[in-house]
This record gives C-alpha cells, sequence and structure tokens, in this order.
C-alpha cells in the first residue's frame, strides 16, 4: 500500500473540501446557529456518499442529527466504525481572533511550515473526522478496502453527547463493530507520533450564587449585605486547599494511584518545562502538589473555573452590590470516579460552603466517564503499525487530559474498544481563538488512516 | 413663605419637564452615548435660564461640560452654590427592567401611593437636581430669593468628577460662596426626615489576572497550569479574613474609630434587622464581626467586588481555561482615610497576593475621600429648620454609606461646607434596574429648599 501519491495528487481538493465545511458556523452550544448546525449534518451526508458510502443516512435524535454512512465490503469481513463530530466549540472571545473564525485562512507558521488552515474546528474536529472521509475515498477509489467501514458523525459533541446515548441505545445492530475509530485528540509532535490511551472524565456545572433580591448601590449597603460576587470567589477559593488538592469530600475516594512503575515510564515521554512555560508565556507551572505537569494534566482529577461573571462589566466604573454571580466550573475525572457521583458530591460540598447570608443553585450540564485503552488489544496494535508505515517510528502510547465521555459509553453501549489516533498538536489552539490544523498534519493523517484497516483486517483474518 | 400652594398649581408642568429630561440618556460611562450627555448639558442650560438665572453658560472641561448658572441679587448678601450631575449610571442588567430606563413611567407604589417616576437617573440624580432648578423659579416668580444663588451641574459624577477639580482651581472666584447645596443622597423615610452628615470616601480599582498567553483546552492542561479565575478568586477571597475585616496591611490605621457614646447615639436611629432582611429577601445579613448593619454601611470602610468577568459566559458550556480574568472592586473608606494611599496599598497588596504563575495588573480609576458636616454650622441649622417647616419635625443627622467624593473636593478647593438635602429613600433603586423617584418627594422637595434660602439668609443677615 502507498498512500502517498493519490493524498499528493488531490491534496488541493481535499484542503478546499474541507474549507467549505469550515465555513459553515455548526455551534452547538449556541442555539442561533441551529440551522448551520443541520446544514453541516447535510453536508457531511453528501460527502461521504460521494467518497464510497453505499448508504447514508441523516438519523434524528431528539437534539441534533448523526450521520450514518456505510460501505459492506462482506458481512464476514470486521467492520471498522468512525466516530467523528460536526459540531464545533463557540469561538469566544471572537476578538481575539486574527482572522474570522469562520471565514478559513491559510497561513504558515513556525510550527507548521507548509501552512496551516485557520478556521473553529479546523482541528476539533472537522478537520480530523473529515480525514476519514478522504481515507475512505482513497480505499474506494483504489480498491483497497479490506472490510466493512461504518460512520457516525455527531454534532453535540461540544455540548455533551446527549443524544449520542439514546441513539446507540436504539441502533446496536446498525453500529456493531469490531473497534472504533475516532481522530478527536493530538499526538506529541509531528516527529513524535502517539495514540491516546486515556482519557479524563468529565462532570460540568453551572452555579449561581443570590445574594439580595435585586442590583443594591454599594455605598448605602456595601459592608452591610453579602456581596454575591465576594462570596462566590470565597466559595471557588475553598473548593482547593494550599496544596491544590480538591476539598470537596470523597472526591479522590474512587481515584485510580498509578504505581511507581507505571509513573516512571509515564515520564520518559519527551517533556521540557521550560519550554512548556515559555510557549504559554508564564513564569512558573501551577498545580496538585506532589505531581509533575504530565501527570497533573493526565492521570490526575482537576477543578476549573471555565466562566465567571456578575455585576457590572461594561467601560468605566459601576458602584453596584449584584444581586446574583455566577460561573461555570468542570471537573476533569480519572479511572473509576463516576460523574454522577462526583456531580453531586460537588453540588452538596457547594450548598454545604455557602453562608447564610446567600441562597446557592448548582446545574449539572453534562458529564462522562474516564477510559483506558490496553495496548495489547488488536485494534492498538494495527494503528500502531499504520504509523510505522507512514511516520517510520513506533507511536508512543499517551493518557491525555481531555475527556471523550463517549469513549467510555461505547464501551458500555457497544462493546467496542476505541482506538484513538489524533493528528493535532497542542498547539493547535483548539477551544480557543486563532484554532487551526496544520495541512502537514491533515494529509499525514489522510495518508495513514488507510494502512490501519490493512492491518486490522489482516490481524483479524 | 408658604411653598405649597404654587407647588401643586404647577406640579402636572415639574413632573413632565423631569420626564422630558430624564428621555435622555445621559450615560457617561459609555462613550456611546456621549452626544446624549452634551444634549442634557443644553437641557439644563435652558431649564436654568427658564427658571431665573441671570447668566447661564456651558463651561467646556477636559471631560464633559459643566452648566455654571447664577442670579445675584445683592453682592452683600450670602451666596448659596446649588452642586448636582447630569450624568447617570448604566442601566445593566437592562433585562432586569420592568420599563425602559430612558422611557419614564409614573407607576404607584407600596411607598409611593402617589406614583413614582421610573427611569434612569429619576432620583439619582436628575430629579434630584431638577427639584433646585423648580425651588429657584419658585423664588424668583414669587420674588422670595433673599440671596444670591449659583448652580454648577456636572456630568462626570458617575464617573469620579474627573473634570470638576480641574474646574474648581480655575473657577475660584466666580463659584465663591457661602453655602454649598446638594441633593443627592436620601432621607430615612418620608415621615422621618433627615440630613446626610457624613458621607465615605471611595477608591475604585480594575483588577486583571493573566495566566497563559492564550485561552486553552481546559482537558489538556487543566491542572497543569494556573486558571487565572480560580487565582483571581482565590485573591478576592484573601482580601476579608474570617471576620470579614479587609486583610490589606494599613488598611485601618486611620480609620476614625467612634467613641461609645457616639455608637449609642447612632443606635437610637430607627432600625429593623428583620424587616431590612426581608425587604432584600434575605435570611441573614453579613459583615464585619462587631459592629452593627448601620455602622458597617456608614463608619466603616468596605471592600466589594462591583463586577467580575473572565472565560466563556454565554449559554451552554466551553472547556476553556481563560488567558485572563477581571474585577471591578471599589472601597468605601471613612474620615481620615485617603483614597490615594488606600488606593496604593491595595495594589501592594494584590500584587502580593499574586502566586507567581500569573501576572496581575492594578488600574486605579478613581476616588474620592470621607466627609463629615458639623450640625452646629449655621447651614445645617437652617436646612434642619427648613425640614420642620414643611415636615412638622425636626431632621435627624444621619452619616451615609455612600460617596460622593466631590464633597471633600469642595471643602478643599472652594474652603466650603455642604449641606446634603436628600429628598430621596433607600428602596429607590438608584444604580439599580427599575430606578424611580416618587412624585411626592419630588414636590417635597421644592416646597421645602426655598425655605432653606429663607432661614440662611436670615441667620447670615
Amino acid at each position: 500500500m502507498n498512500t502517498k501519491p493519490y493524498v499528493e495528487q488531490h491534496k488541493d481538493r481535499f484542503i478546499q473540501e474541507l474549507i467549505d465545511l469550515l465555513k459553515i458556523p455548526s455551534i452547538s452550544a449556541d442555539p442561533a446557529y441551529k440551522e448551520d448546525v443541520i446544514l453541516t449534518a447535510d453536508k457531511v451526508k453528501e460527502a461521504l456518499e460521494k467518497a464510497g458510502c453505499d448508504k447514508v443516512e441523516i438519523c434524528e435524535t431528539p437534539g441534533y442529527p448523526i450521520v450514518y454512512g456505510e460501505r459492506i465490503v462482506d458481512e464476514k469481513l470486521p467492520t471498522v466504525l468512525v466516530y467523528g463530530h460536526y459540531d464545533v466549540q463557540p469561538p469566544d472571545p471572537i476578538n481575539l481572533w486574527d482572522s474570522p473564525p469562520f471565514e478559513p485562512v491559510i497561513k504558515e507558521t513556525e510550527t507548521h511550515p507548509d501552512g496551516a488552515i485557520f478556521a473553529r474546528g479546523a482541528c476539533d474536529d472537522k478537520g480530523q473526522m473529515y480525514m476519514h472521509v478522504k481515507a475512505l475515498e482513497y480505499m474506494t477509489q483504489n480498491d483497497e478496502l479490506p472490510c466493512n467501514i461504518k460512520f457516525m458523525i455527531e454534532g453535540e459533541e461540544e455540548v455533551g453527547s446527549e443524544s449520542l446515548g439514546w441513539f446507540l441505545e436504539r441502533n446496536r445492530e446498525k453500529l456493531a463493530n469490531d473497534v472504533i475509530l475516532i481522530s478527536d485528540t493530538g499526538m506529541i509532535s509531528k516527529d513524535v507520533p502517539s495514540i491516546t490511551t486515556g482519557l479524563r472524565g468529565l462532570s460540568y456545572v453551572e452555579v449561581e450564587v443570590t445574594g439580595p433580591n435585586r442590583d443594591l448601590h454599594s455605598g448605602l449597603y456595601g459592608g452591610a449585605v453579602a456581596n454575591p460576587i465576594n462570596i462566590l470567589c470565597d466559595m471557588i477559593a475553598q473548593l482547593h486547599d494550599e496544596n491544590n488538592h480538591i476539598t470537596i469530600p470523597g472526591f479522590y475516594d474512587k481515584v485510580e494511584e498509578l504505581s511507581k512503575e507505571e509513573r516512571a515510564e509515564m515520564a520518559k515521554a519527551p517533556f521540557n518545562q521550560e519550554a512548556y512555560n515559555k510557549a504559554l508565556d508564564i513564569n512558573k507551572e501551577h498545580g496538585e502538589s506532589g505531581y509533575t505537569t504530565n501527570e497533573r494534566n493526565s492521570i490526575r482529577p482537576t477543578l476549573d473555573v471555565n466562566g465567571i461573571w456578575g455585576g457590572y462589566t461594561g467601560e468605566g466604573a459601576k458602584t453596584v452590590i449584584p444581586s446574583k454571580a455566577f460561573a461555570k466550573i468542570s471537573m476533569r475525572l480519572v479511572p473509576d470516579q463516576d460523574w454522577k457521583e462526583i456531580t453531586q458530591l460537588f453540588k452538596q460540598h457547594f450548598e454545604y460552603l455557602a453562608p447564610e447570608s446567600v441562597t446557592v443553585k448548582v446545574k449539572p450540564h453534562h458529564g462522562g466517564t474516564a477510559y483506558v485503552t490496553p495496548i495489547d488489544f488488536v485494534g492498538y496494535q494495527a494503528a500502531s503499525k499504520a504509523y510505522e508505515d507512514t511516520f517510520g517510528k513506533t507511536p508512543i502510547p499517551q493518557r491525555s487530559g481531555g475527556s471523550i465521555p463517549i469513549v467510555a459509553l461505547f464501551e458500555k453501549e457497544l462493546h467496542s474498544k476505541s482506538i484513538l489516533m489524533g493528528f493535532g498538536l497542542d498547539s493547535d489552539a483548539i477551544h480557543s481563538p486563532n484554532e487551526h490544523f496544520g495541512i502537514w498534519n491533515y494529509l499525514k493523517g489522510i495518508e495513514t488512516i488507510p494502512h490501519f484497516y490493512k492491518h486490522f483486517a489482516a490481524m483479524n483474518s
């Protein structure tokens, strides 16, 4: 198998097709973009049909539709299910984008001398999902598809994949597979390919602190009534102790503790704290005492405020004690932590922290369970060999700090393992202004994926 | 002197004139309203001319203009300088207004059975300032102005009166007076008239905490880098100790401590904690240990967050570690605290609190010094008698928690004492949604003010 010439020959079209997809603002979090989200599903359907699926459906759900496609070569052959998502994160803060988030542009960067496509969703996950569509095109055009392939591309990943469980329950037979293939993670660097073998879980909540029943003048009332912003800050501050441990009772009870040996193995991954800090422009890293940066962002659970607001935030000064203050808070979880239980523990503790002078509401948003892929699984081995074919190097198995809550759900509902072949880089600024995806990475993904099918089919025969 | 019949006869016009003034959104904090602010100055000029000033000028300053007007009866007679402001607070949060903030409506309320005008600035300070314009009309129309009168109406009170000092320095002679009269405060209730004899000072700052140089994905980086929102909350939490004392070193050094007797005198003012809590819908008051509610909001300095923002604040969920988080923080100060010194102490302490993993900027906004009016001053005595004439009761001298920074400035620059005859009520929701001013209060103010001139002129003769 030599995928490179075909990819080279068609690369301009591959890039243009992705750019067209990136122009549609499929922001699932914001109801104002509903039509664009649905339009994106239609475009994905068309693309799957053109790439060689013999059946493609827009499957309605209680939320946004799921695009299902398949090409069944022979029912006796193994089946690969590709998962991806066509929705994107909101682009806020929009003023920090160098070019509009839904007007893709190609620019060269230090990391991407061949150019990178700058747009919301370029890497997460339209670009990475589309590599699989183009890999299918390669395999059908060159008659190199050695097994069955199914696609399940959803539109609610960035808001918690709420309809996916509903869909899985109702379509177990249709979705039956031997392995699930996902590109929604990153690799260490262009020189150091890696496969993500662990993902953190997530619990996402929104909190509201109410003080007085209306906004008050801080001169007349200041000092005499609870200011909900001050109280909220106080409560948030109490969620960590001086060692940056999370203080929620029971939070760490089920956390998987890695052995010394496992931590020593992890520590072998190439990492330079100084370069890391420099890339982020920070004087010092910050995290839980007793753990390294790579441990803090992968094998340890965390709690972060993702948004806070209250009072007057416009230009100038307003001397107000607001009635309410709000925060969005997420916790990243590690294997064995149950996100529903953690959400409940958070709620109880946060309510407990509230002084009598305010009232508190905790609204759970969504969550997901952590996941680990065993590296002796045939799917992992096939992926590893695919990278060897195109990178000339064995990829490193890596625990990621991110969450793809649905990976645990797949295991539960479909009894399948997932292989996370990510081609993005940490510096691609996913979820941030100026998200981008290297053209080299995009094309390398399209080149590498067919090799996975080749090895996986061979290993299963 | 009997002011009531004239006020009764012209009240519909007095109300309509105020409504016309309230329709102009003179929001000094927001540059988008610049033309409206300037238009309001023009309208005030016209009103002063019609009311009987024999000279009115729009005085340019480095900021918004100051409207100056005068009616000189006889240079040998004493002179009263009326101060007020024609700018208003921003109306945010606008969705909590029952009617648009710049479309005044009259509605009856429990406190105001005769109706109240609902609009931004109705009480603070267009309504209270306009009482003085109409009091002048009364005195000129009825030939009862017993002394000279000057008006100085500014347009930057809600943003710190920055140009006022500049103007005072350059116009000491023009502004020469024997007493300054201001209605920009409240009274205890319609049954319990009061004169404000103390005002708190103010230091208003904005803080910015920067973590990483760009927004990050909380999965990939969560737990390993400082989240500026968490850090900001932590730093804000540290600004108070467990007794709600402010922790800034040196903050209390110059605070005037009242004697037991003075505090006992204060405690005589009618106050019901239960009714106070009920009116604000809170289960419990909150403030510095060892002080009562009325002490906390008048003789004690405070620190409140007036606004906070950072990260994703839209609908739904976004798992981001923002690069920056912000807060607007104000401190109310008491006599002998120097606002510039306090601002500096805050800055030093806040910078000291910042961990190495973030950078912090503190931007001072504006400030003002606290003030006390002695009740044996002739101006106070004249005001007290004016209330006796129209309310049939001696007003209570009262320390207020609010700040009118320029009162201390007047004393410094013009060597004059200010008399704070406020006719608003605490429940008028100034700086809040649904600000209003009772029609009874508005007309009562117009009735009462001419009596002040009568007594003040008599006492000075």
